[in-house]
């Protein structure tokens, strides 16, 4: 490629602090929180990333830390003193925008009490990208009435995140309720031939019910960004 | 093991006719029909096994070849006349007997169109083995209303048999409607992350309703046979 | 769907205690114990799903908590005086009810003393919710006269429960002894190419003999709610 | 479940044909196009349900029948004169109406020659369904050059079908170009450990852009639905 | 490595015929016969390489061509007219040594009438190979008395090559009956969940017989070599 | 079967200690050492199995535990005082006979350093059977002339153990440089694409050279109870 | 990214013909012949691209279309008269220059007769590519000698491209002899555990010879073009 | 083989210290640093292959110990006063020379902060082994201006070392961008569906650069050793 293609790309504005690069332009261009992902990270490096997002002049907007855990918020809080920890999915969230800018609401389902983590994350993460949500746990579909009875808000949604372990079923019973996208989320709970959360992902990738899709296992986040992504449309 | 213990096994009911060993004893022992598993075997084979179970005194119990083809169903009928060829499924029956023996009925339930040719083989199983049968095919989870349509004939069967490819979420839901025991049979039809039928197969395995057992991908035929069996009890 | 339908479902009896649904319909309409599944749940979580089943007038169901630690039986047994915890399968148990309302008696056969607990799951599961059991541990196919040693009690059974890791080839030798159904429960003991107990789920699913059905890998407790749903038909 | 719920479930609009259940709810609920999965049916089964969802009056649905061959068109040429066939991607379309009701454009990329068939089942799908398309074809991520020269298309579709085999890697590039969604379809060209799709579909699910999701491997019909799903928003 | 080394091993026998070294070397080493594995090879190679073989002064070894077919058959015909072609298994034998030098009888037992081709191949190998060959077969595990009815021979035979498919749970038996080793080979029978010999493969890898040793799936000339091989101690 | 048969397998001699069947028939018809395999029992059972061993009459066998930990060592060193641990392989030995009843030499062949434990477990087993043991460690494939140094030893034995964990290719040159059948063990060392050993077992599994065959994954013991069993002939 | 850097990408050297963009930029970059992969597009796609890439101006590299079949040779052929087939392979090549660039030999290593197809796609896309190229064919480390034989041809090489199916245990004991880079070619001969050339892979990507790296199975073509990249450095 | 042939064996320089062979032989032949790999092996084992290493008169060769921990670090620093860790990627390294035998750059370019480890190993490994290293870390595919700003170091280097989890695509994007080869190194980070490096494993085999070869995953010290010998030629 030409060189003059490569020099203007140098202006783009992130930061490199070493070991990362803090992506202020893809939170700039696509209106999402500034994310980081914990794991693997030592709490000083998250700690050090979200010092460079607060201290930002250009952003107003909310950070989230994913698959955090105590000492990383611990190294968080003296960074930023209003963080939360949530611990059961494991989120730090940081508020620093209450603007609403999806256009909907973002439902999120959960089959099983396992499952409820992974809905948490879901949900902190569409909350802190500008999104009304809400939230109905534990309809799993041998106890078909258990959802059905949840129907009206199923079909007030724009999105819906669907998040099931197991066999993974719910997002095809919920899709062929509904006429809005939604967003499957394979979780890892179960055992034996659940495979770590194979068996779930595989039913919904095989899903009967065409207005479904399919993130990674556990990747509660994810769904929220593409749900989030969705509702600005 | 002490000699005279095999000295006695000797005599257990089975003939010899080289490439294969028919075991009256087990047709007899189990109430069943006398079956041949026809995939792998020549024609000729599939026929002389139909002859030697067709010539045996003791026994007026059906014939049934499961995984047959047009070949072997022509050997077949030059041995017994009233051999008749089911195409869907590949089954050839016999019938020698109309006698019911089981108790109640056995449901065959499938979830879309590609699953009735193991859904056949089920049902043709189930009635060779002297059962009431019923059935209704192409109710999927995404189309719940479907299925919720038939809950009379859910409610009053004694044991289902359940067919579905793809995510295999029929059983769940069927064995959450009804208290009686649910045979989940996974199919090989759907592309890609089916894998042939390994996602429908870990679907079944991982069935929240504690109800269900599973059998082998397409195994139409062992399924019914487990029926037959709780039916008999 | 018309939304008369969903009002209706709505009396049905569960009870929404927020991050759980606790469904008695599920109890009375199939004569089970009511259930808790320990794994992935805290021990406040637990104790509270225990204390809203205890309470209910309604029920006088036995209470069973699978996949439980030491923790969890300490929170449950401040609700519940009487409970019970099974170390080696880590079940509590929580009788209320000693009424045998299962016709036959559920046998359960296990081939390994490392399949021992999860065998245990499959016994006190099928006690719990009715059933007269028998068992026969230790018989592994490599010594077959071991086995056959209690072929008396084998051909007394109205179920039989089949625990076996490894090759999981167990249920079917057992199988060819019986005619009444076996529910095979493949075990994650072994290393290596067992790979967590899917050599025996596969040996199983393949089964030579017809009247085998298979569950989830270690997961007694299904197998044992398939045997009772079978033994009060 | 009470049985008037299950009485009034009785009505809603689908058709019983022995073998198939035509759901014209469906079609009606989610403005989709009628279509029948060809695959696993045969050519009179196809042309029989095209038949009825030709000659219902209620519908001016286009009519789409993925995954067939030429024998399938055969059958449903002769049940409506106007059928296409589609070499290619195996898809028959009979276009009823020329409605655009998508708010926006539909563009579908794809990496190599080989992903073409699963491209073009996406976007003649996207067009029954109502959408303005577009697309891009033979921009893999080893020439990012070729891509780049098409970014006007990407930044003004309002929704992305990514079709990608071998690495997958285009949607994680192309995700981070946009701020829309991308619908990622993973095909099973390649050869080797491209495992029939296996790695492009890891890959997907494994993506760095966190507005990508995923369907089954070659479900260019699927993606077009969802995205088909999302554009009515 | 010093150049004289390399030097002294040009001269070991072995034939170079351009597409092929022909390693006259290892079948006098091993005592074995003459071998070729046809699959992937065109017709005229493996003519070729028979008649490299039968044309070699030093050797009266049998020649044997594994995986062969028809055309292979045809051609191997014109270099040595005494070839016989067995088609169950696909072997192409040419005779030219009666002798025996294995010090016992090599027994082959095969579970099902689809394990015969496999069985076959062990036998003529063994046989091939200057073995007393005997053999067993239809006796699988569900059918316990039919095995046990051989046991003589069981425990006549100095190796035994034991074949099965589907839950490959027959060498455990077998091994717990014997004090000799068992040669397992897995076949590719059966349908779903045994996939290709999979199930069968982890069955005898996992066998709780100790004197059980395993080869690749279908591989009957391999079980053979190995039980040659031992039967010459 | 006739009720005869199982009355007289009644007198075999096992003991019944509940929780396990001591089977000291197998020791007597075999030849072989008591063994207990230590994994996935406590230390209580595995020296209550130790102590009904050492206390049989009729037995002079060595005792082995394979798969112990110090806490079992420390239990069974209480019921027998001359009980060894040997911590790298995790095996403890009971030797109560120092008789050689195998014909030649055994030898253990390994890889790596990695590979030691698993071939220690061999040489230990081997010799606790009555065989005279050679060993040698650490000859990699990629170092080919480590290896070939050590022939005379390779071509003095008459049964080969050949332990390799990574790409498990030593069988196949340990196998292509002897006319001895050469038992293959692979290991669970290495990282990443080695998968626990799988990719080890697949290698020799797919070993060119004609006499290897395969047992579990770092089943030293199994390799070692073969080779026992095939010196003795 | 800023609009200019992509409107200065838009003058890179490609040819959009509609279905397929054919990138002379590559070849100028890397100093390669042109390439065709065949596999997937039909004849008269693969005989269009080759005249664009023929007619091209500023090119005088060779043409190679991979993974051809006769259909394709034959519409090629009518498109440049000097085009070649080599059958074996299915490699289709149009000389255009004889310049030889690569600074060594490029050694093309096989294991057995069925590996040659694979190599011969080696050795003529290296050829194809400007370099010098030699080969030794049907070494496999079953028969070490054999190899070694070759061992100043190993020694002289600059690049080693080792392809092997089975175990793929051949790079290894290469890599060990050699102190250039080999790389190692996986094939899908064999049968059972091969796997379709997994067996191989993971043998290779687990070598214990730290020199060599791995490409796709069955990737003949893109082995020479690393090779080749090598050796012009 | 001739027995002269491995008398001459004998006498390459390896020293045999019990449970290893250290192979001064491969390092003077490859030029490579002496590398002890710790994973597997007890601390005072390390320490002792490194006392051996050290003491060698003939080699001035760099030390370096892969996979270790701290304890291991503390035995090696007893036995040489020099090493230092390296905590992040678990790397001692003891420098005995500064000699740059390498003829260009090596550049290490890694795609998130996870995958950093394995990025350190490369380059301290490459550094040891006498190369000039560079580095760019932090640049994912779906930030792909990130990369291109980096295009210089990119296009200066000899050889790459492309080190990324998840999908695996950066490898296909470097190889795009440049002619030399490019090394892939997969990584275990990520979560659910990347099963621990399997998808970038199959995404980087799968690469439609041609430029790119692979490694086992996380094997960064594989992919600097293959780095450093093309370095060199």
């Amino acid at each position: 490629m030409p060189e003059a293609v490569f020099e203007r790309l140098k202006h783009l504005p992130f930061e490199d602090i070493g070991f990362a690069k803090v992506d202020h332009h893809r939170a700039i261009r696509q209106g999402y929180a500034e994310v980081v992902f914990g794991k693997g990270k030592t709490p000083a490096q998250v700690a050090e990333i979200v010092r460079v997002m607060v201290r930002h002049k250009a952003s107003h907007h909310n950070v989230l830390v994913t698959r955090a855990d105590p000492k990383m918020f611990a190294a968080v809080k003296r960074v930023s003193g209003n963080a939360k920890f949530h611990a059961l999915s494991g989120v730090i969230t940081i508020e620093r925008s209450k603007e609403i800018s999806g256009k909907g609401t973002i439902l999120v389902v959960s089959a099983g009490t396992s499952d409820i983590p992974v809905a948490e994350e879901a949900l902190l993460t569409a909350r802190a990208m500008g999104n009304r949500v809400e939230h109905v746990f534990d309809v799993g579909v041998a106890g078909i009435h258990r959802l059905l009875e949840h129907r009206m808000m199923l079909t007030e949604a724009r999105v819906i995140v669907c998040v099931a372990g197991m066999e993974g079923a719910l997002p095809s019973v919920v899709g062929g309720l509904v006429s809005v996208p939604v967003i499957a989320v394979p979780t890892s709970t179960g055992y034996g031939a659940s495979f770590d959360g194979i068996a779930a992902l595989l039913g919904m990738l095989n899903s009967c019910a065409s207005n479904v899709t399919v993130v990674n296992i556990d990747n509660g986040f994810g769904a929220a960004c593409v749900a989030s992504c969705i509702n600005r449309l």
